[in-house]
């Protein structure tokens, strides 16, 4: 029966000898067998595979809806220009040009209003000059005989395409116009090319510009009507999202720190999880960069001007990865071997928990005000306390060498005479090495809240640009 | 005299009056003279901007003459087809749709070969998959009646861009298959909603597919044989170089921190300058990623396999930044205004160092060791002379407080009853603040030791990975 089973499950073969034992087949000895495993394990690795890719797409859509409204979004542009090309007032306009609709909205369409903003406006000028430039260039070329003229328009092509690709290197211009710059090169090339071929050069010129601007607008009211994305707005969400999060992990990580030195490991390993939203402010470089980018192509939306200062949330994003650096190392000397006994860490614990919740204070107001953006009206005030309670730090520590006379010593009160032995001891024995972690604590603490004015300044300098209001409840 | 030399600057009128002296005409009462005011300024500024534009450019393809070489190339190659297009081979064989060649080269050529190459193979496999499918719904519809026609071809316009518009949302897809996605939504639309009108949907599928090939395959070819940029060449160096800036920065901080008290602003200014290497680690995570990426689409090229462990260098720049993290804090600490007095700095002055170029030692020979790509006989050798030096540190760290005896009292040698007096003063004024600095330094530098041994474990997985041989004069 049990190799009855084993047959049935279709993976292993044995065989009843006289005895009735049975002996099994050594797969190597069946390859009919060996595909039929092989590609049941394939099968199964393939279905769980696609099981896995489909379930963390899922997640993805549960986890960020506006991604499948997006993606719906995309769906109804290009299945209103099909539904256009369809019923014909397009293509008896356009001809065969119109697909050129089609590949605008699928090539332009992004996730934020910004982004495609920016890639219409560089498709619609890189378009527009390169269409002018190729017809003069076709115009010189046929003036100037049959011979000529595939020199001239082969040699321009040659020179405006490596001069386009080389701007594309600029780092201002590949910021910006990186996209008009190639549909500058593909533009001027097609027509230049297929200009030598059909003498219907302006009608092409004409219908191919007013379908990519049929598709570019389609595209830009679909993207800014049915629930935009805009990167101006996801750049302020990021930003202030970036500063709770510094301001929970700089809180979290000092507390976990003095909490409960007993399970010194496992709470790490517990802050570790918990606060590493740092983290996320460390690789945001990028994202921030994009979005800045994006988001001056804006127009006005929500409480921000077109002419939202939108650069000046990049400086504000460095000053807190100026922040998280400090963060980080502090982070990797708290986790660290070497720990500090907990007679001086309770000497330290109160001051440095409150330069740290004095700190992410600071850091909290300032994400409100960029969140209510209103000038705050005691950013000073908490400034002040954060400073005082960092002088306060800094008290703790010079007074921490008194504490090697009475706790490890009890005998303190004995006769002059007898003094000199527990005092010379603590000399020789003082025990700095217990120090280090801490005064390393205190220190990355005291360089984090001078990080933090860097973060305020650049704050204040938003309020500036921006010209945030004050609070109603300020008295200034 | 002078009045007519104003005149003749064409910025300044003035008029004179009876008694001989002159009397300037203000700006505002002359609206022809503000334009042209007006229009000169703007000229020249527009001159002067284009000027530095040019200039950068200039400096841009001085400073990486392959920018340049790679312009020339994307120029070759589309001067090749705009021939081939002209000497009517592709046009006769593909009419129109020779137009996707052109198009092609412009998209898809990119400045390194994984690029290159990962575009390509997203746009042929993207354009098949898309192709054959359009063609299946092509073909469902045309079977379905008139009535259902449009809507089936609407409906899976629909669904399958709405589909492959999330699927690059998904990391792994939109590291590699970015590209491809968006060709599949392009020729899906294009086949399917153009299929409608033509019947010679194979012919034209061909041809465009054909087209594809053929530009694809330029691109690759002048990509891969004059003066290629190879992505995994491109990491490999970046990593490497990262290396060296980091030891360099390590070294110099530390060394300028040393160096001179006198003039601490000014060498810290200058250390500020010429030790912020470690900077450029903070900032290349996103570069690195990027050609991690296209270069396991690279065949073999160089010293690398085809399936060389990319993936690897990632985890490498990834402990060089956590590294660059700790010396940014360091580099903060060290500014600080709270600096230690010399007499204490002295004392753990070649300490310091010596972990400090220890340290930089072994990143140096992590560097060594990829350049080469030999396993590196000396490593650990060089890891114990670290954690040594970093145990020296820890020991003159703890030797410190003996220092508060000699240097600040000659009498220490005075007779037993008078010690009281000093040592107790001691106790009391131990002036720990002055340790501060000094302890939160050597503390980084043992957290820096520590996160090196994370350098040489990620390189030390490399080694095996890649199968690094053993160096020559090894004796393992």
């Amino acid at each position: 029966m049990a190799s009855e089973k084993e047959v049935s499950n279709g993976v292993e073969w044995r065989i009843k000898i006289a005895d009735g034992s049975s002996e099994r087949l050594v797969p190597e000895s069946n390859p009919a067998s060996r595909l039929l495993l092989g590609l049941k394990n394939f099968v199964v690795g393939l279905a769980l595979k696609v099981w896995k890719f489909l379930q963390k797409a899922w997640d993805l859509g549960v986890d960020d809806p506006r991604k499948v409204i997006h993606c719906l979004k995309v769906g109804t542009a290009l299945a209103v220009v099909s539904i256009f090309y369809y019923m014909r007032p397009l293509y008896k306009g356009f001809g065969e040009n119109a697909i050129w609709a089609i590949m605008t909205v699928v090539v332009v369409f992004e996730n934020c209003v910004g982004a495609t903003l920016s890639k219409s406006l560089n498709r619609v000028c890189g378009t527009f000059l390169a269409g002018f430039l190729a017809l003069g260039v076709h115009f010189v070329a046929s003036q100037s005989g049959q011979r000529f003229e595939p020199i001239i328009v082969g040699a321009s092509v040659f020179l405006l395409a490596s001069a386009a690709t080389f701007s594309r290197f600029i780092p201002s211009v590949k910021a910006r116009f990186d996209y008009g710059a190639m549909i500058f090169i593909l533009t001027f090339s097609l027509v230049s090319v297929s200009g030598y071929r059909e003498n219907e050069l302006f009608k092409m010129a004409h219908h191919r510009i007013s379908t990519i601007i049929i598709g570019t607008s389609l595209c830009n009211i679909i993207s800014m009507l049915i629930c935009p994305i805009w990167a101006g707005q996801e750049l302020y969400t990021l930003t202030t999202r970036n500063m709770d999060k510094l301001a929970t992990s700089l809180d979290g990580c000092v507390e976990e720190y003095f909490k409960d030195s007993g399970s010194v490991v496992e709470s790490n390993k517990e802050c570790h999880k918990k606060f590493q939203g740092y983290k996320c402010v460390l690789i945001s470089k990028a994202a921030e960069e994009s979005m800045a980018n994006f988001a001056r192509w804006e127009p006005g939306h929500g409480p921000f001007n077109f002419r939202h200062p939108w650069q000046q949330y990049l400086k504000i994003g460095s000053a807190l990865r100026s922040c998280a650096y400090c963060l980080e190392a502090l982070n990797g000397c708290i986790s660290s071997e070497n720990q500090a006994p907990e007679y001086i860490k309770k000497h330290l614990n109160n001051s440095s928990l409150k330069v740290s919740s004095n700190s992410s204070s600071v850091i909290r107001e300032l994400a409100v005000t960029i969140k209510t953006m209103k000038k705050s009206s005691n950013i000073h005030s908490l400034v002040g306390e954060m400073n005082f309670a960092a002088q306060e730090l800094q008290n703790d520590l010079k007074s921490l060498p008194k504490l090697f006379n009475p706790p490890s010593m009890p005998e303190a009160d004995t006769p002059e005479n007898k003094k000199i032995e527990p005092i010379s001891r603590t000399m020789v024995k003082i025990p700095l090495m217990e120090f280090v972690p801490l005064v390393t604590l205190a220190s990355l603490l005291n360089e984090i809240a001078t990080r933090i004015k860097g973060i305020v300044d650049a704050v204040e300098e938003l309020e500036n640009l921006a010209a945030f209001k004050h609070a109603s409840n300020d008295k200034c």
